[in-house]
């Protein structure tokens, strides 16, 4: 039950960055830098002074005073950067600035003419506490500015200006006496690798990289060995990690068919999501695909080439999993001793046994474990989590605290397409990021709406990765935009999301979807392809170029890849969306980070427009030079500016600020 | 230190109404109506169910089904009533509705064909478990219930036909197993009695009431005797709380002369404010005024018609004050060596000393506990506290508990004018109610706003008190508006505010301010006024018999007195408000009573419109008949109602929905 608890000398509200109270850690990723803040007040008119004190994961407590943001509201700023991986702990002071309220009212009083000598002997008082708790050298100066004071011979104005000069200000700024200090609850903010929040990803199916059709029309599948050399393609785009569907062997029963159709044909691959048959379940790699030495060889040679390979955890079962024989308590039996495949009623998934998490809790976390270990042994630090709304809240937090507590390296992408309050309780329970409906915000309106919600008001507990498409999504934007439209996506996916992500053959520009649907016609899912990457590229019609350069640049822009800068601009067109992020020098070694993206995102039109900055929010002066990093041009910007962006040719600009 | 929680098998999350995640109890008062809710939800697509669990302050635990009210955002809702006062407690309960999930499943197989004799098998198994849980009687229908549905010798179709026939659905609902319940946290409610929230308050000037000004030009003073005859017209008007200015010896040092002048003249009485002489202090009464035993007279004629006494508690002292000699801790001394007067450089009130709360808080918080216990023994029930946000909150949240403590029944009313945080804080923080700004809102925009705000946003922790005018208030609107301005906001007061109150004079439409100020001329706080009431009333130049009207329509309707029932409704024309108020038939013994309030509030026109009302929000037919209880007209209305109201004639409708 909660407690009733005292409001304290001075009360301290509303403290932020807090998730629903401090029940769960605020999330963070090493370099991101955030807003702190509090409303904190007073009684009277005295001067209050408030600070944060962070602790970093190391132990070591830093103090910074915060800025009245806003006095109406009683609002107080300040910013930090977190440089270390674990956990931080942060609590807000206030305490009564007893300098700053003497130093105000001698100011107004020796300008009124009243109580002069008295404002004079109050000086001397409070300079001489604060001289007695200084070290020596400072309490030295500050009883000399306290005798000064005091000293009635000279004019009181004079002796004032006199304190000044000898420091008055600055030495009591630093040796502050700070009475009646009062504290707010310390609360925790939960700070990972930077690829939790942060990073380009990219999926391939392995059994696809490689892959050959034979003239009798059967396939001969990719492995490992020949997706290995894929791997190259993955980083000429500059992707920082490599997604892979499930890599286990493939149930029979009720095998999903080309097109998702029931009647699976000899030959067909099946979907590699209906996990198990006698060749092993969760634990086994598809003797198609090879060994784990042919496993261990291919993550090894992405690591060399700075990529991380994420892997699948799909907890479900084909009816021909080990499990079902072993561990049938882990699985629903029906009244008639049947398990229980995957139903929304009267639709029926026969190829799919669902986990049952309330028999045996204890048991499938075990057993989840100890899969997982096996694969993070073998090199894995990532998991895309399928469907995780669709198995227990309560199992994912304990497991992934469990992971987390031996590898507090090891990421979870939750694949979570539903409602916001599970999406965003995953994210609380540990999840360290999530895919997001980005790829249905395609209008300017729904992304001005959709950055604000993601970049602040969930930013707390959600991370969002921005996936242009899957396997399983082919928007109707992408159907029927045309080139531009996938260009225009990538491109502000990969510049307005910290982390984004992109399935093989967008490059290529695959636009059909199965009729009715909203993914690829002839889905990898359910069969192998064979695509000319190297052909398009050699033709021009590959995107991947573009997305070479959108990925270069977020390498070379440290602002793009954090998630909280993320602020939307006006512009007077409907369909130009712009916005920017911004790192400060002060977090950057000095170096400013400013990047503001115009982007046409109507794939079929030339648009002109005048686009209008938050200056203030960049702290932008009125005139300054941009230089765009698609074309290298440099112009003269300023409040109010003229752009025309034709989406046949170049919809967007990304502009650099020359400070 | 906030700690990391888990979860639960069901997730809750947001429950409400809760203040600053429990850190303080929520505000309700006897009678009120609260919407209690919750997001809970879970994985997969199975049923669950949402209770709330209340428990009374004499320890009943009542049980009552949220509803879904929006599927989307998985949030659930439950009404209440509260009608005890002292702490309830509340929590939340989630869980699995197999009987749900299994009649749905079977419902949609059935009419599909799939699984029939299964979904049969399914159903024995669940209800013989429902009957193994349940008393007697209804387990012996259960089981012949289990019984019937496996009976394979006639049609599934028939056999689910003839369960319901038997009471299927009424049964399980009666005896649900509740399987796998989460249990979000408990959280309080301090329900306080219906005056703390809810009541008509008055302000007069004891030593005003029966004054009388001699030939000479000096005054005798009213008493406690002359002004118990005053309670008469108090009580005609309806209130039900007289509040009275300090009724304590005045300081003579640096007294005010009339007009907030430095310089009293022999026979000026000085502000009650300025409490303290050699007559004694905060627990004396002043010698003008009478004795003990004529305020306990005076007391105990206003109980017996009605009427509560609300003392004021200026906790300040003037200069002569008897704890300056003998407490000289509890104020602050200069540099040197002289106590401080209150200041807001360079502004200097010479004739207050403000407490330090700092230096013998303790002894302070006997002190003035020792003080309100006399008066509380004498009658009184209710404080009102001038400026408390002066004084530290954690005097008053550790003050008002230990008073309520011993005297649940005493409120305080919070004279807060300053900035959110700090009013807020207060109302958190124990006082039970407060002033607002209301008397600032005038136009129509900014009451829809401000009553959103008041009975929406804050209502958890701030109960707001609606004042027409103080002696500190007069607005520029009353000052320009004329009769119908006092009428306007008297009536608006009266309606929209749970709580509202009037300072004498404003029945006699007291208009001229000092200039370049917001309040009377010839301020009663600083002289005497005989005022004709009487003759006002007889000429028919008083509002007193409108007040009486609006205080009578108050008593006879509950939905009024309440403060989160309060919902605005569209009009067309821009100064045209339009407000309803409605308790529902099951919370006021099985009567609606719905109040449909619509006002021209721009005091100088005759303003026709149309009033749209949302329907859907009161529950309304689409035609229905409204009793003007103004002028007794009874009205056909609808959705779209045209409505013509002169100011300058009856500028409002008050209108009763008759259902």
């Amino acid at each position: 039950m909660s407690e009733i608890l005292g409001v304290g000398r001075f009360p301290i509200v509303d403290v932020w960055p807090v998730v629903d109270g401090g029940k769960f850690p605020t999330k963070a990723f090493v370099g991101e830098v955030l807003d702190f803040g509090a409303t904190a007040f007073r009684e009277g008119h005295d001067k209050l002074a408030v600070d944060l004190l962070l602790t970093s994961p190391a132990g070591v407590t830093s103090r910074h005073r915060m800025k009245l943001a806003n006095a109406g509201l009683d609002s107080w700023l300040a910013k930090a950067q977190l440089s270390e991986e674990g956990d931080y702990k942060f609590q807000v002071a206030a305490w009564d600035d007893e300098f700053a309220t003497w130093h105000h009212a001698t100011e107004v009083k020796l300008q009124a003419g009243i109580d002069q000598e008295l404002m004079m002997l109050e000086g001397q008082r409070l300079i001489s506490r604060l001289a007695a708790n200084a070290p020596k050298g400072a309490a030295t100066k500050l009883k000399a500015i306290a005798k000064l004071l005091a000293d009635t011979s000279s004019d009181p104005n004079s002796r004032f200006t006199e304190a000044h000069e000898a420091g008055l200000v600055e030495l009591a700024e630093a040796h502050r006496l700070r009475e009646r200090e009062s504290l707010s609850a310390v609360y925790t903010i939960r700070c990972e690798r930077r690829l939790a929040g942060s990073g380009s990803w990219y999926e391939f199916f392995p059994r696809s990289e490689g892959a050959k059709q034979n003239k009798d029309g059967t396939w001969v599948s990719g492995t490992f060995k020949t997706a290995a050399k894929s791997l190259d393609r993955v980083s000429q785009m500059g992707f920082e990690v490599l997604y892979l569907p499930p890599i286990h062997p493939i149930g029979s029963s009720h095998r999903k068919g080309r097109n998702n159709t029931l009647d699976a044909q000899p030959g067909d691959p099946g979907s590699p999501w209906a996990i198990g048959n006698v060749d092993g379940g969760h634990d086994a790699i598809h003797p198609d695909l090879g060994t784990e030495a042919d496993f261990k060889a291919f993550v090894k040679k992405a690591n060399k080439l700075g990529i991380e390979i994420a892997m699948d955890l799909a907890l479900q079962a084909s009816p021909d999993h080990p499990w079902v024989l072993s561990h049938p308590e882990w699985f629903t039996t029906r009244a008639d001793g049947s398990i229980a495949y995957a139903e929304n009623p009267p639709k029926k998934y026969q190829d799919i046994y669902p986990i049952n998490f309330d028999n045996d809790l204890a048991g499938l976390l075990d057993e989840v474990h100890r899969i997982c270990s096996k694969w993070i042994s073998l090199g894995v630090k990532i998991f895309r989590v399928d469907n995780p709304h669709t198995k227990t809240v309560e199992f994912w937090q304990q497991f992934i605290a469990r992971i987390n507590r031996e590898h507090p390296e090891v990421i979870f992408l939750a694949e979570a397409f539903t409602k916001p309050a599970m999406m965003h309780t995953l994210g609380k329970a540990g999840f360290q990021q999530s895919y997001t409906y980005f790829a249905w915000r395609n209008s300017k309106s729904d992304m001005v709406q959709y950055f604000n919600e993601v970049a602040h008001e969930t930013a707390n507990f959600f991370r969002p990765n921005f996936w242009v498409n899957t396997p399983d999504i082919l928007t109707g934007y992408l159907q029927f935009g045309g080139k531009p439209a996938f260009k225009i996506r990538a491109t502000i996916a990969a510049t307005a999301g910290p982390s984004w992500g992109m399935y093989a053959g967008y490059e290529l520009y695959e636009a059909v979807a199965r009729p009715g649907s909203e993914e690829n016609i002839d889905n990898e899912k359910y069969e192998y392809k064979d695509r000319d990457f190297a052909g398009a590229l050699t033709r021009g019609a590959s995107l991947a170029p573009r997305v070479r350069l959108l990925n270069q640049i977020r390498a070379e822009n440290p602002a793009i890849g954090l998630l909280r800068n993320l602020k939307t601009h006006w512009s007077d067109d409907e369909s130009v969306l712009v916005y920017s992020k911004r790192l400060e020098p002060e977090f950057n070694s000095g170096e400013d980070n400013t990047i503001i993206v115009v982007v046409n995102t109507d794939p079929h039109s030339v648009r002109s427009t005048i686009v209008h900055l938050d200056m203030a929010a960049l702290e932008l002066p009125g005139n300054f030079q941009v230089e765009d990093l698609i074309t290298g041009k440099v112009y003269d910007w300023g409040e109010h500016n003229f752009v025309r962006l034709d989406s046949f040719d170049e919809p967007a600009h990304i502009l650099r600020v020359i400070r």
